[in-house]
């Protein structure tokens, strides 16, 4: 299916001359050019198919052109598209109801928003209303969306364009990050000991008493999936507990099936006292967030007016969508697929370390996994720094270039490879993915010295 | 059409047990609830009508239930629901180029988002980043949206229980409110120049050369319609010009038809630099929002990054669901409807206004108007105080029961009724509206000394 070469060139030029592109200088921009898109692919205008390696931005859990959420949308348009958020609709009434299922008990009641910024400065509104504390504790290697209250909350350098005028009131502290440990660990428990203590140091710095929340991605994303080790999120449950301070899980990224439980903390046997969510609720297909509450916390605005809201709240048409998403999580199974594939691709990319010496690490859960590419194994030297500058980036763009050359769409970030496909992904597709990878990081492994 | 009664009830019942609801006291609520909508009118569960007089939430602009809407979001659905806004779509191209031909010539690049509070938050990122300034001027009586960047921006006390965490750098000036003229002056033209003496002297008190924007709502909305008097928008504009400082329009409300042009700020023959937009360009079928950019501030990110993203970003549903709204603005000549409907309203209150003594104002753009309730017109007392507490809400919320009952939904706040119908609405629907909302205000008009 090909687009005619004027057409092509029409769409092509209106994107480039009327609208401004995410995160990215707007000269010299090549991007793909998205006619359709069916199960692990993308097909450009050209014809050419993309496998979706990072389900785009993590969040197309089960896979693109599912028309069972065209027909459920399609119906909900056809009785209601939009009633403000003061009023009920049953397709709100039955994704809250589920959400309450999927996740731990004490979380009873949903907020609805539009996607994980805006989940996130709610869970922190909340939490700082219900404390009556301020500061919000977080790490650094970190991302929480770009409002400006959740690209404070979050460390990644996205905030340092328009850091001078965040949101105040946010304290970070390092991450438990074994492969590259701040605190010279030797074990992964070791790491995670040593990262409670630092933040357990900080909060008692900072007064706990002023700490209303420790905020803490599900499983950690785009900044590298860096895998908590065992006991850490028990630890930073005994802090909040010790000091009266509220959990917030950020399952924006690792909710809804993609680390092969319905969320990244599940995996931690923790209870959280608010789960912030977004991309998998709608796997994408139309926009949607929510923060789940905790019964107390809940209750605690039965007689306050709850000091939050947004004219999309509860937006009837892309809760509909909602609701049919999570019947196809269960309907197809992707929640154990994802486990099994995870599993795989684990596997799989033991045997590629071998042949490749550019692999440093591979950190996975499910379906969220990352590549650390290095110049060398013993110094851990990175194929590109942090936050790396446009010259530091030669090496990852080449590979970047070779990957979609070779007909694959992932998330390349400085030294990271993002694995994050669908959770349809099946063996051969996942075959297909890596070989592809192996392809294209033979440019990093030349550069390893 | 009546739903059976045990599913009504569940529906209720789920409503409330499983979601929150926004600006609200969770115990108590008793909202409606919707089931399907058409043109003016929602239908609750039990066949109730009601006419919808502020087109929910100043947002359903072409009316309920139109099904090119649904046509259009399903075609899109089937090619291809979502991909990352680094990736090229057709609806996101066309919504672009339609963009820039209703607004302004300097108006050439659109930036996507979700909602309102995302485009302002955009609007005042780039602002900074362009002007290296931090502050931003904005108006008490004002309302920009819920996010911490957003609600900082705005003066509405629905941010006081949120506020010691807010954004720093706003700083807030008192509206050219001619009704209540915080200067004392006896001519509108008067309070536009006094009003635009008092933002210069407080800018100058802040340092001009700190200020990065002004931002004005295009025409007052929930704060009450205090419409701009002739010559304030100039003398904003000459003020922007003598230090330098960007002028943003926050046309979210005010936009696409609603003030019977396109834009509110359209009616000033003002150039703005940077124009903020959500709910009228999908009326609300579904979540989206955009910044229209100045060709200059676009084109200073060729060479850097923009610092701005969101992972729904240009949601090609969403810009496929405005091209076809937009479509119908202009087939179904709904803005000139909308200026004629609006001086028919103009009209007819002011033959009400000789039967009903409690109405102390009507402020009205096309269809963007609010009756301000008083009880004595020489005093001007309110009916209830900005920011009322529950306990002097009591006439008031007997006025919204009374409109409740009689079959209509609008906005009442403090002491202001809402008229904002869809732009679709007919002479008809306008007088049956009119009628219930002066049945309902008698109670107010006992309540006149």
């Amino acid at each position: 299916m090909e687009t005619l070469t004027s057409d092509k060139q029409q769409i092509l030029q209106d994107n480039l001359d009327y609208t401004l592109f995410s995160w990215s200088k707007q000269a010299g921009l090549n991007p793909i050019s998205a006619e359709r898109a069916e199960g692990v692919y993308v097909y450009d205008r050209d014809g050419k198919r993309y496998l979706d390696f990072s389900s785009q931005l993590m969040n197309v859990n089960i896979g693109h052109g599912n028309q069972k959420v065209t027909e459920a949308v399609a119906a909900q348009m056809q009785e209601l598209s939009y009633v403000y958020p003061g009023m009920i609709t049953k397709a709100r009434g039955d994704l809250g109801k589920k959400l309450a299922e999927i996740t731990s008990p004490n979380l009873t009641k949903a907020f609805f928003t539009l996607g994980g910024a805006e989940s996130i400065e709610n869970a922190i509104k909340l939490a700082r209303v219900y404390t009556g504390r301020h500061k919000i504790v977080s790490l650094y290697l970190s991302f929480h969306g770009a409002s400006y209250g959740a690209i404070s909350a979050g460390g990644d350098p996205r905030k340092l364009a328009v850091d001078s005028q965040a949101m105040p009131g946010v304290v970070h502290v390092e991450n438990p990050y074994f492969y590259r440990c701040p605190w010279y660990s030797t074990t992964p428990e070791e790491c995670a000991e040593r990262a409670a203590a630092h933040m357990e140091r900080v909060i008692q710095y900072e007064g706990p008493g002023n700490v209303a929340a420790i905020l803490l991605e599900g499983e950690s994303g785009t900044s590298g999936c860096i895998k908590y080790p065992p006991t850490y999120w028990q630890r930073v449950r005994a802090i909040c507990d010790k000091y009266g301070i509220l959990l917030i899980a950020d399952e924006v990224m690792s909710g809804f099936g993609r680390t092969g439980k319905w969320f990244g903390s599940d995996h931690h046997g923790v209870k959280v006292d608010m789960m912030a969510m977004a991309k998998g609720i709608t796997a994408g297909y139309l926009p949607l967030g929510a923060v789940m509450v905790d019964e107390q916390i809940a209750h605690s605005f039965d007689d306050k007016p709850l000091p939050l809201g947004l004219t999309y709240s509860a937006h009837p048409v892309s809760c509909a969508a909602a609701v049919a998403v999570l019947d196809i999580y269960e309907e197809e199974n992707l929640i154990e697929n994802a486990a099994e594939m995870g599993r795989y691709i684990e596997a799989r990319v033991a045997e590629m370390a071998a042949r490749h010496p550019s692999i440093g690490d591979f950190r996975n859960t499910g379906l969220l996994g990352c590549l650390e590419l290095v110049k060398n194994r013993e110094t851990k030297e990175p194929m590109a720094p942090w936050n790396a500058a446009p010259h530091q980036m030669d090496v990852m763009n080449q590979v970047a270039a070779k990957i979609r050359e070779l007909g694959m769409y992932t998330f390349v970030r400085w030294n990271y490879i993002f694995i994050a496909p669908p959770l349809t992904i099946t063996k051969e597709e996942v075959d297909e993915g890596l070989d592809i990878i192996s392809q294209a990081i033979r440019i990093a492994d030349e550069h390893v010295h």
